[in-house]
């Protein structure tokens, strides 16, 4: 009985996801489901791309959050429609969530759609929500063993950010490991070192990104 | 239907978390939740906090992993029993997978049971496993814009660690506002400054461990 309610839940939640990928492809829009762990630097990734994006791409971003509107109120400079989702305890976005945001943004004026999930390595890789790409940000100070301990996050993911490079000197790591380890879970997902705070490492990532999204719109 | 089921699986895990509690009552053995992000260095404090506590108390150690025995490995040379739970992607630990790692356990021959959860600061957060006090460990590397956004993980703890205290310099982190805000959330449960990986700070908190593990036995 449990089991076949979560397998409901998870084709209901399919079909959602199928729902609103139509309706973006329709418009063209390429959208990506920006994943991590909490405190990995997902908005301060985005402080960090969204103006290059904005000079060749019409962008907008989903904002999911348990609670408060801080991440969405630290995009405010950039003048783009910035949607923030509270899920009051839910520990994922899910397709009925997207679908409702959609309807808040001017999707007939958009290229791309940047969907910040709740920060939490396990449960958001689970849940497709209409997106053409999962990224993973990984935060270099979560160390070099967690591809093996949380693989879904990283099978699923087409590029994966790993972030706070400039933390990597002071941090017992071993890069060589934990890339190793990467490519045993993903072999195709492009690999971008970064450090969103220094601004360091970031046009290979946003070139990646706006090529995705013009090669969407055309 | 869908929230009564919810409702009901965490009913179920109430009750076994009340049968856990009377074992570990009636053995006088105290029992933390260790809960934490991915990558905050729970098994690293660890390693640091058991050769200090084997000295005065028997402890032993149940490891949550999705995957992986690897943090069971971690803290195989102190010689203690430890049981590894790999929940195969569940993301918390609940407590009937407890309640089989206790029998696995020498309860009669015990003070402590530390229990490390799943790293992920959401969900862990929902569920009783039948422990004394939840424990806290949060990385300072994760910002000081956290307890808000995930007030549930905060508020239900007994005790909070501030790990990667060495890291703090090098990351853009305000110490005083988090501090702030984590006593908006949660004004009783003793904060704790420490870096597990470079071994400072750490008194205090196992002073508190000990006294919490010697008021149980006694």
């Amino acid at each position: 009985m449990e089991i076949k309610l979560i397998k409901n839940v998870l084709e209901v939640n399919e079909r959602q996801s199928e729902e609103n990928k139509k309706i973006f492809d329709a418009h063209g829009i390429f959208v990506c489901n920006i994943m991590s762990s909490p405190g990995s630097g997902k908005t301060t990734l985005l402080q960090k791309t969204i103006p290059v994006i904005k000079e060749r791409s019409r962008v907008a971003v989903i904002e999911g959050d348990i609670y408060t509107t801080r991440d969405a109120l630290r995009l405010k400079e950039f003048n783009i429609p910035v949607v923030q989702i509270n899920t009051g305890g839910g520990c994922h976005l899910n397709a009925a969530m997207i679908a409702e945001a959609m309807k808040a943004l001017p999707l007939k004026d958009l290229d791309a759609v940047i969907i910040e999930n709740v920060g939490n390595l396990v449960c958001p890789a689970e849940f497709n929500i209409g997106e053409d790409e999962k990224i993973l940000i990984y935060s270099i100070t979560e160390g070099d063993d967690k591809p093996a301990k949380y693989p879904l996050s990283f099978t699923n993911a087409g590029a994966i950010v790993i972030n706070k490079m400039d933390l990597a000197p002071y941090c017992q790591v071993n890069i060589d490991k934990l890339k190793l380890e990467i490519n045993q879970h993903n072999n195709t997902a492009p690999l971008f070192m970064v450090s969103a705070l220094k601004g360091s490492g970031l046009i290979p990532w946003t070139d990646w990104l706006l090529s995705k999204i013009e090669n969407k719109s055309r």
